[in-house]
């Protein structure tokens, strides 16, 4: 598939149909994120299969995050659109992927990150990216699901302390691809912005950042 | 240009010819970075040209870090092979961008962000990623520096206190592909790991964590 129509058609994913990831699908997904960019040539990204765990469990994470984070709306009408949004697909997914990144030891130099530890986490995010764009270009999708006791997930894995938990990667056949645009789009939650002026200015421009600031 | 070529070929680039980046290179690539997958539709991402920034001062800002980094590396050998690496390209390239992640106010409720704020930062290395996929469909590259005084250069440009710096990104015209493979490699600064095995496995494994854990 063309690099941009990927870009384009990948989507953010909480639908999938029961069909199983081949094998090979996720192996080419996993061959793109190895080749994405890691400070240092860190190459910090961990995945770990969780299919098979209790996903209740999982679900009653999730459940309890949301909950905590529908009590700070005040807002009646948001509230009671924000609860009909599906905000994960824990249940359903075929496939799960635990997430990680895998911070050296201090005493372990790595090139780069000592202007921002944290570009470690970048390098996985962008990992992740590869790893989406693929599974679009194979006609599968993911849904990246944040809305979870992290920690308590990592613990839960055995994942050593040094592993930053990054989420929880929900995998499958999507079963819409929500008009071709953001499913919290098109729940009218919050509408895109699209003109590159809102994202990008030259400071040239004597008024660059008010144009951002927003 | 196909998907998997594009992540394949793309470059963490140091090394860039002269030519400028047509501004409508420049746009496609902002348009792919716009279309990444954020956290809770936020957007967080902000992008500064900073191409007509006096270079002088960020090379100082990066040789102070350089130093610094330099100066805990113990074995000589390593020492000595890491003063001959090239780790940006802040002089020559004909475009700069610093990069940001805006967070919202924590009034401002935003999906997805209970479980770790710093997934929106998350969502910015998605939509750099992007952008890197899409300026290496280009025939152009990219080179992310973060060994810079970030929170320094945020300053210099005004940026408002909620906007984490994430680093400068150098843009061109790439001189070399070196190999096909990292500059870090080729230099033997380090290898990469190609098989999956080292940073996937499933906990069906009892050996899982064993086998990702080095």
């Amino acid at each position: 598939m063309d690099l941009y129509e990927a870009i384009v058609r990948r989507r953010d994913t909480r639908h999938f149909t029961s069909e199983k990831v081949p094998a090979a699908v996720l192996q080419k997904a996993l061959e793109a994120a190895l080749a994405a960019p890691s400070v240092g040539l860190s190459q910090p990204w961990r995945f770990l299969d969780i299919s098979s765990t209790d996903r209740q469990l999982l679900l009653a994470s999730f459940s309890l995050k949301r909950e905590a984070a529908e009590d700070s709306i005040d807002d009646k009408e948001r509230l009671a659109l924000h609860k009909n949004l599906k905000l994960e697909a824990i249940s359903e997914a075929p496939t799960l992927l635990a997430f990680f990144c895998a911070y050296p030891s201090e005493s372990e130099y790595t090139i780069g990150i000592i202007g921002q530890r944290r570009a470690l986490e970048w390098s996985c995010a962008c990992a992740m990216q590869n790893l989406w764009l693929a599974l679009t270009a194979e006609g599968f999708g993911a849904g990246w699901v944040t809305i979870l006791d992290l920690p308590g997930l990592a613990r839960s894995l055995g994942a050593p302390s040094s592993w930053e938990p990054m989420g929880l990667l929900c995998l499958g056949r999507p079963a819409t691809d929500y008009e071709g645009r953001p499913m919290l789009e098109v729940q009218s939650w919050r509408q895109r912005k699209t003109d590159i002026g809102s994202f990008y200015a030259d400071i040239q421009d004597p008024a660059y950042l008010q144009r951002l600031e927003k």
